[in-house]
């Protein structure tokens, strides 16, 4: 089959809208100037409604999301210090790494994969552990396809004052964030997500705590120094490096047909596609990694046992364009993860699932082709 | 005037040609894919003769060139060492602030601005620090529009068994470098000068003997790790973090450009702007800030006594829409700086130039328009 046109669910990178891929074709213009400065401000201003925030500072850096978890851990911790982070995936232990390359003592809360947190847990680590400064968790586990209560976490941190750090990178603008309601001092995000961009811009939004803290905090940093960010970017209008021009471009036009689709909607989308998957899953008789909490940025489903999930996977790639992720470390071979973020209408689901069909069929599994297509189909009508 | 058509002569972001701009809005693919890995691979592979090495290894990151500065420091040395660099301008004395961020002892060489370091500088500085690990020095300082005698301080650091960092962003790929034969063991460059794409990607080149060296260093490092970059690059096929698709893209298409053009070519194209430009300065009656050892990249014109370059500039961009920069720090309001980097003709430093005469003129100087155009043409018609 092989056809030239490819369709792209891995969760991140995800597909960019036509209309961003152009507006990163602009001409480039020099960073510091009123034309660029009015780009970045208004991408900047656009960007805080989808982290949930009206007091918070939206900061961006010329780097993937690693990079921002990154700064985010070095402008706000420093050496010697203690901090709690939840480890229920890949990106859990990427906080644990992360604390520890910069001299961070960090207490994990272990979290078996495709699990929420509970916020006893956090409590009870925070009790054990009082001298913790933060607590470090992702709001959705992209590794795992399963979300952690947020909110709940939040109530914690808040009642022990302890700092709050979210790794937003696939929640934030797929479903509804509360950054300020929820006491989130430092939420991070990416560029190649749900903000419909090439990776390579990331973002983190600071709340005046959040700020406060880094004023003093003296972990040796240069390029992410969020601070000399964010005074070039709110009292300068452009970035305390060279911008990453297209990719600012890019961001503004994305947020434009974000706010224009209006964030309901966006959202609505988001859960209409991953509840179309997971019902196409069950009716192919498959379990899903995250039952109890699923993310709406991506689905996870189980392959059947005896099936070689990396396989299936290579197929829909190579034989049938499509691409989707599969598991990674314990989940390698045993997941295959199907995105629901970027430039994606829900009829896009119909494609993934019969992909996701076929390699099952062509794998070996035992499957009545249609079922799971037919169950998207349902999920669509129930959406009208 | 302000016609719609804009020309970009800042010395970086610099003009990114039509071909690498659509070859970024390509679909997005994911980076952990055959695909990725053989445009990455080639990516690296064409990087190389830009550096002028066979052995070193090019590893890309997602930031700016001020990133890739970064990751070559905090890679190389650790806190407690010493090292000397050369400040000649805005970016030598970045490399101070990296070292002393960072915990290292810096012994500064300072230099006038838009003079070269004296080889003789740097080897005395480093027999009145014998413990220096390393030298760190601008092949080219895009601040005085002025070149350091780079093969000629790497005699020295080879004699005396020091690194030798240097910062390429407007030298590798402006004019011939020599990475192996010169000693450099950290090459450092950015997308967005001669490599004519937008800022967001930069790239160290490393020597053996660097390599070697990170291994054992313990400064923290995370998201800039070269050698985990390096690895997930050269034995993965993929970047360690989620790679900057559509940049890399650009980057394996701008250097097929840069190739099919032959660098033999594009040095001599970046020659014959300098030097036109140069002419035309002089043939004006001004001074340049480097006169006996410019830069090819960028040309830094010094405006009449009386004359406020920052009018001159803004008149230049507002009015004209001809973008150059003007002079930073001790040389705001002095200088005006023309760059010949990027998707650039000999033909357009006419248009440069022109521009130049037209704003110099209506901010209240002398000019005898066309002299200065003039001697462009004049100096264009010798390189045929």
């Amino acid at each position: 089959m092989s056809p030239s046109k490819k369709y792209l669910f891995t969760p991140g990178p995800a597909p960019v809208p036509p209309e961003v891929l152009l507006e990163m074709s602009r001409p480039i213009i020099h960073h510091r100037t009123p034309e660029f400065s009015a780009v970045l401000d208004q991408a900047r201003e656009r960007l805080k409604p989808l982290f949930g925030t009206k007091q918070g500072e939206a900061i961006l850096t010329a780097s993937t999301g690693t990079g921002a978890m990154e700064a985010a851990v070095i402008n706000l911790l420093q050496p010697g210090e203690q901090a709690i982070f939840v480890n229920g995936g890949k990106f859990g232990e990427r906080w644990g790494k992360l604390l520890s390359t910069f001299g961070i003592a960090g207490h994990e809360v272990k979290v078996e994969w495709g699990r929420a947190v509970r916020p006893e847990q956090i409590e009870d680590a925070l009790k054990a552990n009082p001298n913790a400064r933060a607590v470090l968790v992702q709001a959705s586990e992209t590794s795992t396809c399963a979300i952690h209560p947020i909110a709940a976490i939040g109530e914690v941190t808040k009642r022990r004052g302890v700092m709050l750090i979210v790794d937003g990178i696939t929640s934030v603008g797929v479903f509804e964030q509360k950054m300020d309601e929820w006491g989130v001092d430092a939420f991070v995000t990416g560029s190649q997500k749900a903000l419909m961009l090439p990776p390579g811009l990331g973002a983190v939004a600071m709340s005046q705590r959040a700020l406060d803290t880094a004023k003093s905090n003296k972990t040796p940093r240069f390029y992410f120094d969020l601070l000399k960010e964010l005074k070039a970017q709110r009292d300068e209008h452009t970035t305390a490096w060279t911008a990453p021009v297209s990719l600012v471009f890019g961001l503004n036009k994305s947020l434009e047909l974000i706010h224009a689709e209006t964030l309901p909607r966006v959202y609505a989308r988001h859960q209409v596609m991953a509840e179309a998957t997971r019902e196409a899953g069950k009716a192919l008789g498959l379990r899903l990694i995250a039952p109890d909490n699923p993310a709406p940025g991506v689905t996870g489903i189980l392959v059947p046992d005896g099936i070689d999930g990396g396989k299936v996977v290579k197929f829909m790639r190579d034989t049938l364009g499509v691409g989707v992720q599969g598991g990674q470390d314990q989940m390698k071979g045993k997941l295959v993860r199907i995105g629901h973020m970027g430039h994606l209408s829900p009829f896009d689901m119909l494609v993934a699932v019969s992909a996701f069909e076929i390699a099952l069929a062509q794998a070996g599994a035992k499957i009545n082709h249609g079922v799971g297509v037919a169950a998207v189909q349902a999920r669509l009508a129930r959406s009208i």
